[in-house]
């Protein structure tokens, strides 16, 4: 089931995607993480504590007023090496197929990563989270309140993971 | 404090945005909701159980493969009538300032919102969801399956708006 990087495998399938993208994105920032390569990336979020660090573009660095009181942050970052035309997927550590909008992988349409991370503290502009698995050097799009209220689903069920893992 | 859709209120600053886009979104699909203005959508999503429909352009429709079996999605969607250029905003039901980072105001470099949703159930390529709050016919970017292990932090904790509440 070997692939170079991101190559199809067996069970893979693609499509074609639209000819021209219907919105622009801005990099906002930088995240600095231990990570260098994919393979030295922990598989999920969970399986790691180290703190990294998100350095923000100075000329949106008032938009952190209050960030400073919120214990935990959504993040938004975009995984600019994944391909954007898979649909259906065998991921190395399931080896079965499942569809895109099913796995978390970073090959979808839009690459966007969603990560909750724990806020240790702001320091000169530059956030020290926990909770994250990606690249060193990965683009940042955007940093949220994470709100407990409606982003916290403790019972929330994926049902192919359960029967799989 | 009134501003005609999204003008710039006292106490609110906006920035010079870069000159051009770092990468480009494809809008997969459109979200239909009950509510085609900006006034009638909920102030927040918690105040609506409503059942919206998320339809995914067709080509992408086999990345459904298993989505069925999720109990609760992640989508990013484009707020595609938000300006991109505020830090600090002051939010009409709060009236007070605020870091555009603190918020979850359509407001901001990257006008993509995440919102956490039930999945009630899909039809015909259509998924019918509960939990969210934004226009009729809004730009979908992505379906994530829900992770509670790493997504569900029910003791997160925003400060400034346990102040302010």
């Amino acid at each position: 089931m070997a692939r170079n990087t991101f190559g199809v495998r067996e069970g893979e399938k693609t499509v074609a995607l639209p000819d021209k993208p219907d919105a622009g994105l801005y990099f906002i920032g930088r995240i600095r993480t231990p990570w260098k390569e994919r393979k030295d990336c922990p598989k999920n979020a969970r399986e790691s504590d180290a703190l990294c660090t998100v350095e923000l573009d100075p000329r949106f660095a008032e938009g952190l007023k209050d960030v400073e009181t919120c214990s935990h942050l959504v993040l938004l970052y975009w995984m600019d090496q994944a391909p954007r035309n898979l649909v259906l997927q065998v991921p190395g550590h399931y080896g079965s197929q499942h569809g895109t909008f099913a796995l978390r992988s970073p090959a979808r349409p839009n690459p966007i990563a969603m990560s909750v991370v724990k806020l240790h503290g702001i320091e000169g502009g530059k956030l020290i989270v926990s909770g994250l698995d990606c690249l060193d050097g990965t683009p940042l799009l955007d940093i949220k309140p994470y709100l407990s209220s409606t982003d916290s689903m403790p019972d929330a069920v994926v049902g192919w993971r359960k029967r799989e893992d």
